[in-house]
């Protein structure tokens, strides 16, 4: 264990609302998972049925009971940033507060899960990672299935992003590029011997606020895309005409696109700048027609969502693992200030989960 | 002496060209100018016809001949960030590096009067200061003036900015404003549950890109008006709307605006937007009908044009100080990555100065 140092207690025994509350009260956002891997980790580990293996600030938890299915049940221990929105609180049926939709309601179910059920009726991966909210090569799903796939092999996984206590299915893709102009430094009060990269700018974001996203429908799931600057910078001094400017967009794209192909997209949008991509990750199409996924769907009310946001169900799809979300909390909350999730949801889909693993409802 | 440490030597007695290139050398972008302050300081302790004196990194030195007339020499010390472009070279008769145009050449020759002139035919008061190129407040002038407005006393003023050997009158005046875009923050995968703020930002630039800036004549001077972005920020994380937006606005106004003005004409332009002054610094109006400046004036060949950028007459205007500029470099190329100064020019400034204070051409 690289680092054990003093860290918050978590009592897995009480209910899943105050375990939801606990998580969210150990800040963790993007990078800074160390507090919360370490009460995590703790706390599982006097859980005699579960073997529990920490790589970074990701912690895999397996049952070894010999069953004929294996499901994975993952979920990401980060957050991004503080929005003055800490720590928890909890009024009208809801706990409010960073993280507590965007997902640590889901990691409570889970880890309620993982600790009270000794026996569950298929053996269970158990996946808390680090660095889900952060470009792609830091996510600690990603690097555990690069540093050891075995573990991630399972015949299903559900990952407990927030879902509204529904299955989505599938997941849209993301990309970002760096659109960046070009001027030439001039003293603010010569202006017209420079070229003004700034101003250059303001045809990229006419571009974006023109633009008109896709809402294609794939296996009758309606899908929506978006386009939107996420990052802009420019500036020298305040006197100096600035020579480069970048904008940094982030393209969520419906899963009947490729990456290469909405990176192409992006080209064709940002025609005559010079653009280059930061980060990507593939869509998943909804594949509800696979066994596994069929009859967890069942299990918990047939019905399904598209999913908009991008989430590791993509990275399982890559795997060839049929997955899927489901968890609680509106997934329109998430990364707002004002984030929550109703405690009844916490709750249901606790018991929901229970009961497909042959537990009391 | 606050800090004297080891430092560049700066040689007064060999020509202006070479002691330009060696100030060049001095890097000294604004915020440090330690080292260009204790070299300037330490190279005139030795004409003992001077009293000298250091502010921070402003250094004052003055003759006491009991002349009729007081005149003040000025120049700034600091220059723009780096941008490649040190350490100095010479070609085509020109001095190339950061600060050569602006105004390194102009500081070179005032050392050069300051050192080699015992007996002037006006007293003079040479001003070299620190931190021109930034925020009003932080000017080695500006804090003279309000510190020891005496010392800053005289008949008339040369600032010694590139004027292109000629006499520059006036010179507008600048301001900054914020202008903010807000926002709601959202998961960028369900950008229609948020309002993205860089977005907005396009109408202020769309807006910038429109402006068409006055060009107004005074006393027969046209002036040009300007309007930029020098600064654009924006942005929470690479997968969240972001919920504000600032471009940084530099105005820079004729001298027949004030301040107030000046401002009022921001507040019509961003109408609609949020808006907030940072900084600001009133014009000055030619005022070559005042006695010395017309005496100056005749004397280095009776032309005159209009100064676009700001620069520190306009302080001295303010304390009742007839005050032109006038020093070698095309102004056109001050904040450029390739400025220059014309090692002819560097010498016809120091001679025309020279003959005005009465000494042999």
């Amino acid at each position: 264990m690289p680092d054990q140092p003093v860290h918050p207690t978590l009592d897995l025994t009480r209910d899943a609302v105050q375990l939801t509350e606990d998580l969210v009260n150990i800040e963790s956002v993007s990078g800074n998972e160390q507090a919360i891997a370490n009460a995590v980790q703790h706390a599982l580990a006097v859980c005699d049925h579960l073997e529990v293996q920490r790589f970074g600030h990701t912690l895999v938890a397996r049952t070894h009971l010999g069953r004929d299915e294996r499901v994975v049940i993952a979920g990401h221990l980060d957050t991004v940033p503080l929005n003055d929105n800490l720590p928890a609180r909890r009024d009208d049926g809801a706990l409010r507060g960073l993280g507590a939709c965007d997902m640590k309601g889901g990691v409570a179910v889970a880890l309620r899960i993982a600790a009270t059920m000794p026996e569950p009726n298929r053996d269970v991966t158990f996946l808390f990672y680090e660095c889900e909210e952060v470009e792609a090569e830091r996510n600690g799903l990603s690097k555990l299935a690069a540093s050891d796939p075995d573990l991630l092999q399972a015949d299903f996984a559900i990952l407990m992003e927030p879902s509204d206590g529904v299955v989505e299915a599938g997941c849209q893709g993301t990309l970002r590029v760096d659109v960046t102009t070009r001027g030439r430094r001039a003293h603010s009060a010569r202006a017209w011997t420079g070229v003004n990269a700034i101003h250059g700018a303001g045809e990229v974001l006419a571009r974006l606020n023109a633009y008109e996203p896709r809402r294609p429908v794939i296996d009758g799931l309606e899908y929506h895309e978006g386009l939107n600057a996420v990052f802009i910078t420019g500036g020298v001094a305040g006197n100096v005409l600035p020579d480069a400017c970048v904008v940094s967009v982030n393209y969520r794209f419906a899963p009947d696109r490729s990456v290469e192909e909405a990176y192409e997209h992006m080209r064709e949008v940002f025609d005559g700048f010079e653009i280059e991509l930061s980060d990507s990750a593939p869509g998943a199409l909804p594949g509800l027609s696979v066994p596994a996924a069929a009859a967890f769907l069942e299990a918990v009310g047939g019905r399904a969502n598209p999913k908009f946001g991008w989430t590791d169900v993509a990275r399982f799809s890559g795997l060839g693992i049929p997955a899927v979300n489901f968890g609680p909390g509106d997934p329109h909350l998430a990364h707002r200030q004002d984030e929550f999730v109703p405690l009844e949801q916490v709750r249901s889909v606790e018991e929901q989960l229970r009961t497909w693993l042959g537990g009391q409802a």
